[in-house]
């Protein structure tokens, strides 16, 4: 195996460069401002210029392979994404010849969910582990899977789109256009959509008063639900019993040896992670579950540079 | 490749035993009653005698390998079933070294759902399809996916449990014991426990008419449905809407080039699989959507055959 790898983690706000060693060693992080605005030739140069500069500030061997966590669907065999909603331009973008063209050693592309659940499985909580389900709980709800040892991607990459499985048939509209997907409960602007209408009635006081003249975050659900707050509790139980749904639904699919949980909304804590634990129970099979241990990401914000990574040691071509 | 294959259908009622050359011949066909009160012991010879005859009638080649489809999870390493809700005494039982004692070829064990899933990629309407989820909805609904051209199984076989999933995190609980699973709406027990209900009210005069002295079936449904009942109408269109659902779900996380249904229950036709085709554009993303095409499986009740053969011709050892 491959001893050290170039990392990218290409976001629509930040673009990260590192280089990562096999045993798990980050170091000559840089990043900046993604170019997100300016097309997708402007970030494949700015990407190439910012690896480049790594390579200058840390000596990286030139056969070095390149791994890139892109922020859309990926056709892994083709190399094009055939959208992305936080980069202009990107649609059917063939990424990966225009990067080869750039960048002259071995790359491999891989979705970003995809690699933050390599990511996990190589460096992570999850670290050996060949049946795996992660899940990035932010702004949205992404992830990705690993089954038997190898990504699950799909045809042409378009799988794993394990926060826009449905909990509720008749559940509220997710941003995607679905009915009733996970990420229309538990995701950062779900939480934010309900205690919104929460704040604006006589149980949501404590909300207002915490949010102040801005708007009502997760962060402030979870506090006034740690004080006590009836309605506070009831929000973020919805919310966990629809993420214990869901992880019932992938226990009893992909019999998982652990469920990651990564992207920022697990800090909400208990409120949240209680009743989703509970509601496993409710919705999988004993078997599977009790064989499937639920952890929380260890890798913070650098999940998918872990995973990019991970996907260069392993297919980079 | 193998050229011939011996399948064995093991169910908890009927046990079947067929010749299948890789092109799909299907031959020399034999069944019995399974003997599934009699223990693992019993079943195991009888199935090894069965399988003896199908042999001395068809005079298949000593090495040719021998497939079998078992009603219940099984781990495919160890070739344990867990247990089987319709054989007694199968619990943690090592069916693979029961049956290796007895038959002297190369031997592959399968779930059946996992196998109906192979046999319509190998034999069915699903020809060469490398993802594909497939599903048996009958009495209960089971089937099998198949990601990157393998079966997807999860640690110890306990995955794959396409009926076991919510569509509804608040619905009605499920045989299994959990809540709102697809298999509570959508199979036969479910649309009998619903007509069963409808059946009481002053809409349900026809069900009762069609069904006469005896039960409610899903086939006296589906008859009023297209006579143009209401009740029968929504009955089916709910069922409909969360096969859509979960089927929503599964080109999410798959991304298959096919679905294949199965089982029986897509007999009930136009009234279950409209409401369904309509329901899957409201859970899913377009791109994976238009990809996978929807297929009423052609095999009939020889799927599982079909797929112990195909499990044969490409794992038995």
């Amino acid at each position: 195996m491959r001893q050290t790898a170039l990392a990218v983690d290409l976001g629509g706000t930040n673009l990260r460069v590192a280089v990562v060693s096999a045993d798990g060693d980050l170091r000559a992080r840089r990043h900046e401002a993604t170019r997100a605005k300016a097309g997708p030739d402007i970030v494949v140069a700015q990407l190439a210029a910012l690896v480049d500069e790594v390579c200058r500030a840390a000596e990286v061997p030139a056969d070095a392979p390149l791994g890139i966590a892109i922020p859309g669907p990926l056709d892994p065999s083709a190399e094009v994404v055939s959208f992305t909603p936080n980069l202009a331009g990107w649609r059917d973008f063939p990424v990966g010849a225009a990067l080869r063209q750039q960048i002259h050693r071995p790359i491999a592309l891989g979705n970003d969910g995809n690699c933050a659940a390599l990511g996990e499985a190589t460096f992570g909580v999850a670290r050996g582990v060949g049946d795996l389900v992660y899940l990035a709980l932010g702004t949205g709800v992404g992830g990705g899977i690993i089954s038997n040892g190898r990504l699950l991607e799909g045809a042409h990459g378009l799988g794993a789109e394990v926060g826009h499985v449905v909990v509720a048939m008749d559940g509220p509209r997710c941003t995607c256009g679905s009915l009733g997907c996970l990420e229309a409960f538990v995701s950062g602007w779900a939480i934010e959509r309900d205690a919104t209408i929460v704040a604006t009635t006589a149980d949501g006081a404590r909300l207002r008063e915490l949010a102040g003249d801005g708007p009502v975050k997760p962060g402030h659900v979870a506090q006034a639900a740690l004080e006590g707050v009836p309605s506070a509790i009831a929000l973020l139980e919805r919310a966990g019993r629809a993420l214990g749904a869901a992880l019932g639904a992938f226990v009893n699919l992909f019999a998982p040896e652990a469920i990651v949980i990564g992207g920022g909304i697990e800090r909400l804590g208990e409120p949240l992670l209680g009743p989703a634990r509970r509601a496993i129970a409710n919705h999988s099979f004993p078997a599977p579950r009790a064989a499937a241990r639920l952890e929380i990401s260890a890798l913070g914000g650098d999940t998918a540079l872990y995973g990019a990574a991970a996907l260069a040691l392993e297919r980079a071509r």
